[in-house]
């Protein structure tokens, strides 16, 4: 039986849709027999469906943060122009995922491997049968929704006419399966998780917190802790804010990784690990990103810890008609949350550059 | 009594001796009755006592390192020329530490805490009562080495000629002190820690592995993984190589931590987190750095994920008569074990520099 866990709820996470793609097999093997993924979708599709953006969502992440920073009237996500489609990636605890679904062949331990590649393939079935949708004016995503990202333009180039990778790669480095690992490792250590069978994630919270504070070290920068940045992060709950770096810790990244599901983590990271557009080419990566036919954008942010600029630069150099803009935050990596007003006039510059150039012949 | 630990024994760490500074009270309250530091040296001390380098150990490192890598003829750090004396850290496990003593007091989960100042205090105190050194031509040393450095320099200025901290921070940072606590929580999330009531560094092997693999994340570069250094690295144990990653983390890095003391590193883990030269000025950092009268090259690694450059030249800017000399290695933090023949360039040509100035007026 399901479990309860208000965090993914739409009263937390803001309106969704549940849409069944059916029977989904996958790249590693398993099934998923009703494959359900939770959908937001903005503004409305034009009549020749021609103005239809993609965005992935990132580890740990929803719709809700893409709704609340990125999308809005006069933001280059301009939902009175654009049909944007918000797919939570599977297993991300609103989709299908280990605690939320009743088929008992799947659910919790059993939930099957799954990877980005099964995502990409899923959101495109997804856009064709439902919303008769055969090409993206864009698609871009943050950190796992740049792997899908990157995914999407390799494997259905002719679908593709614009990317935006940001903060993430097309081939996952050694240093981020190792990074990912930690995070894993942090949840599986706890005795309360138990090999992936608890009855309530309040069971893992020691593992839960412990794994919040490896993200504590590597998704925010020395200088955002140093510059005491967080004193104008606003706090999640009224009334509980911070005025130390250690109260911040807790009630903003304790807080917001204790309230996810472990096994939803666990499916995303092992996901992560393997995130990887050679697959498609037989393992070699410049074969593989030189299928692509967007105009790209890769969107490094230049404080990141674990996507630094010089991984995905050299990614950038395989792509045909890419270019590189580093993104600047603070934060590093959890710049994606939108922490500072000079992050959204980065990406909205830059999405609607990208936006705005003709695409050659289509 | 105390445990056996044959990693901390003389086969496996070449010689050292255990010198005596006797009843020694510590800054935080806690007093070691009979504090013995493990002390190696290298060359003679001179007529006038004018030649004599003082070396500090860094978090989870002995004399070892420094023997092997640093000190050398024709080295800057060169016997026949200089007195070398490598004091090994309290609590580091050759030095009194949790596992070592037979005093019921202080042994296990009764050791005291010990702060940079301690260390430095008793530095001195052997290094005045044991030798009649009571001015020092060189104070050199990494990570937490650097912060003992910092502190001699700021505490004895009369004392210490020429000072250089790699790869360290006299204050520590925010993010130092949240990466310093995940490394800690791999390993008191452990039961087999038992409050730190162990039998056995071996009981806490799961909690010494996680521990480990935090460190290859934050303790190399992205780089070192990307481009598979690692191959060049010599095996540990002969015929105990590596072909894949996963190998070299499994029989390198956990091998290493596998094999200390968890206590030890817990107890440096709580030293580590709290330097800070500010202690001696109220908190006035630029206070602190302001009375350092030494020759100062400041020399952080340009690829550290945890003390980046930015944060050692802020503390540059702060230190009268005081240079910043970043070096460059593949392996980020872990330059520090000399993987590659131009660190040891690097390292060489700046404190051969660093010795040969002049210093006004002594």
């Amino acid at each position: 039986m399901a479990l309860d866990n208000p965090f993914y709820s739409p009263q937390m996470q803001g309106p969704y849709t549940l849409q069944s793609v059916g029977r989904f097999e996958l790249e590693d093997g398993g099934v998923i027999p009703d494959l359900q993924l939770a959908v937001a979708t903005y503004g409305e599709l034009n009549a020749d469906r021609s103005n239809a953006i993609l965005i992935p969502t990132w580890f740990s992440g929803t719709h809700a943060t893409w709704e609340q920073v990125y999308i809005g009237p006069g933001r280059a996500l301009d939902p009175q122009k654009y049909f944007i489609v918000v797919v939570n990636q599977i297993g991300n605890g609103l989709s299908t995922s280990p605690h939320n679904t009743d088929d008992p062949s799947i659910a919790m331990s059993k939930f099957p491997s799954v990877r980005i590649g099964d995502d990409v393939r899923a959101q495109e079935q997804l856009l064709r049968e439902t919303y008769g949708i055969d090409r993206l004016a864009l698609v871009v995503g943050g950190s796992m929704g740049a792997q899908q990202t990157w995914e999407w333009a390799v494997r259905f180039p002719d679908k593709v006419l614009r990317a935006a990778p940001i903060a993430g790669t097309a081939q996952n480095t050694p240093h981020d399966f190792l990074f990912t690992q930690t995070l894993m490792e942090a949840i599986t250590s706890d005795p309360g998780w138990n090999g992936g069978e608890y009855a309530s994630n309040a069971d893992v919270a020691a593992g839960l917190s412990r794994h919040a504070d490896i993200w504590a070290v590597m998704g925010l920068s020395t200088d955002f802790w140093k510059t005491e940045f967080w004193r104008g992060v606003p706090p999640l709950v009224e009334g509980q804010g911070w005025d130390t770096f250690e109260e911040f810790q807790d009630r903003f990244i304790r807080f917001l990784f204790s309230a996810m599901d472990p096994n939803a983590l666990l499916s995303m990271g092992w996901k992560w690990q393997r995130g990887d557009v050679a697959r498609n080419t037989d393992g070699d990566l410049a074969a593989a990103l030189g299928r692509v036919t967007a105009k790209t954008f890769v969107m490094p942010i230049e404080q990141d810890m674990f996507f630094p600029p010089r991984d995905c630069a050299a990614e950038q150099e395989l792509t045909p008609g890419s270019e590189l803009r580093v993104l600047s935050s603070i934060a590093g990596h959890f710049g994606l949350f939108g922490f500072e007003p000079s992050w959204m006039e980065q990406v909205d510059t830059n999405l609607s550059e990208l936006l705005a150039a003709e695409v050659d012949g289509r």
